[in-house]
């Protein structure tokens, strides 16, 4: 049974990335028994090992160097240079996933200033993978709550157009074999309605009735644990504090505003749908805090938790 | 100068309703410099006061018998006795306010339960303005977050088609006049987008650039303390504990997903748009410990002291 691969990216080297990704990797007892493939400059990491003093567990992280235009560093605010690194980390880190070469990939914080000074015009890691994988699912994980995205970028009247009894049974599909490496039994699925009180059996609109409590019963014919369609503006109050409850939900603000709200800056975002796994922790580069070894790692190593644990592997 | 005159209704008797009345209107030092109606039999109230051992204030609360069919009291789940009661204290209410007789009615909890097993067919005291007031808005207030609704009971589909111009600065309006007797500048409106990232610049929906932003430039014209269209999935973190901060969802669920995670059971529910206002707890009979006096009387008097501040008076 050979080890599952996790590959990191270093982030935006001007950010805390570098300093949350030598903090997570350096204490090798709490990191899930894996390979970790860092896409990076060794220049920066050292830089960091020397600064924060601590040595990366070189038992089982390994180093890929990325040819960047990065010399020197430049800490604390956007830079072309350094988004030009982050964006390369994260291209080649991708190859690797689709070679196979990495099962899953945790992408540090980049900048989308940086990026765009560089001329780089995608938004940041989602919206490339997104584009690369048009199936990928985007969910969102804290001890608060979990929730899973049937749609993101799309206008609100094109989100609610897309909820077909077909399209959400093959989303419910989708979903259920990207977590299902998870403790069966450990995980249900609460689905949200899309109208006022779930409709309240069509008083306020019919979707409920004609499309998703249809697909939930087709999905639970397929042996799912799901259930639903619940009440939006109380489904995630239910779910509130229990991590095995995914709340699925049916179009982008639905689920992020209840989540930035219970887990703002502590939750992971992970990508499923794709052949490869990408965790994230839910913040950006935090320049304001950079290299004064003030970064806390807990959602990077909450990200790697998570990558190690759905890793679509054959083992 | 009058006194401005407030309305309560007693609520469901079998439940936590005349114990929290009683308890907010024994503190006369604590009330709103206001006369009281208090729509209710007086029997129920004088059980009342004898077993929590306090004694209304009646130098300023008035009691407003009801004919209703309650001759005893059953307390602890929904009755048809009950249920008839509570809707007749309701019903006599609003007429009242109507006539101009108060300023503001004060609603203590009801049962969906109870009005149904005695034949009524309205979910609730916000259903039945709505229909008497087509115009009536629905906002929700605590300590956490303060929360306007543009629209409320439609099917998602109808609610992002509701969403111009015309129609939202009416809606500022209305929600302007209706806060407008809050001290000045002490509040000022922020008004979330209705697609993802409020739009971004059209990308995933134009409402934002068409209507919403004009509407929002039409009512700073007019003087209004308003700005926005604001990323959905970040405008309610940001005014978070600042009650000063009215946010405007353009639909049901976008505003009650955050208010119900935030504020559950201790907001005040508050409609605006009518002749006169109406306030009520954010929670419901609690059968459970009914007439244990064990019933937190805290959401009732801030559902006072907003009846109070909000009242439409002209003295």
């Amino acid at each position: 049974m050979s080890l599952p691969r996790i590959g990191i990216t270093l982030g935006d080297p001007g950010g805390i990335g570098p300093e949350i990704v030598v903090k997570a990797l350096a204490d090798g007892s709490s990191l899930p028994d894996a390979r970790y493939l860092l896409f990076a400059n060794a220049f920066v990491l050292e830089d960091q090992e020397r600064s924060l003093g601590l040595k990366l567990d070189r038992t089982r992280v390994f180093i890929r160097e990325v040819e960047t235009p990065l010399r020197g560093l430049k800490q604390g605010a956007p830079d072309k240079g350094n988004g030009a690194a982050s964006f390369l980390y994260f291209q080649i880190a991708v190859q690797a996933a689709q070679a196979g070469e990495i099962h899953s990939l945790v992408t540090a914080p980049v900048s989308k200033t940086s990026w765009s000074l560089a001329g780089i015009s995608w938004r940041g890691h989602t919206e490339f993978l997104a584009r690369l994988y048009p199936g990928a699912i985007m969910t969102f994980w804290s001890e608060k709550m979990t929730v899973a995205l049937f749609s993101h970028h799309l206008p609100l009247r094109e989100a609610v157009s897309k909820i077909t009894r077909q399209n959400l049974v093959d989303f419910f599909r989708a979903l259920y074999h990207g977590v299902e490496r998870l403790k069966a039994g450990a995980h249900r699925f609460l689905v949200a309605g899309v109208n006022p009180h779930a409709g309240e059996d069509g008083l306020m609109g019919r979707e409920e009735m004609d499309e998703i409590l249809p697909a939930i019963e087709d999905a639970r014919r397929e042996g799912m644990n799901i259930d639903g369609p619940f009440p939006p503006d109380t489904v995630f109050r239910r779910a509130l504090g229990r991590p095995g409850d995914i709340v699925v939900a049916l179009y982008h603000d639905q689920g992020l505003i209840p989540f930035k709200l219970a887990a703002f800056d502590s939750g992971v975002n992970v990508t499923l749908g794709m052949p490869f796994i990408r965790t994230s922790p839910d913040h950006g580069p935090a320049y304001d805090i950079a290299g004064k070894n003030l970064a806390d790692a807990r959602s990077l190593r909450e990200a790697i938790r998570l990558a190690f644990e759905l890793a679509p592997r054959a083992l």
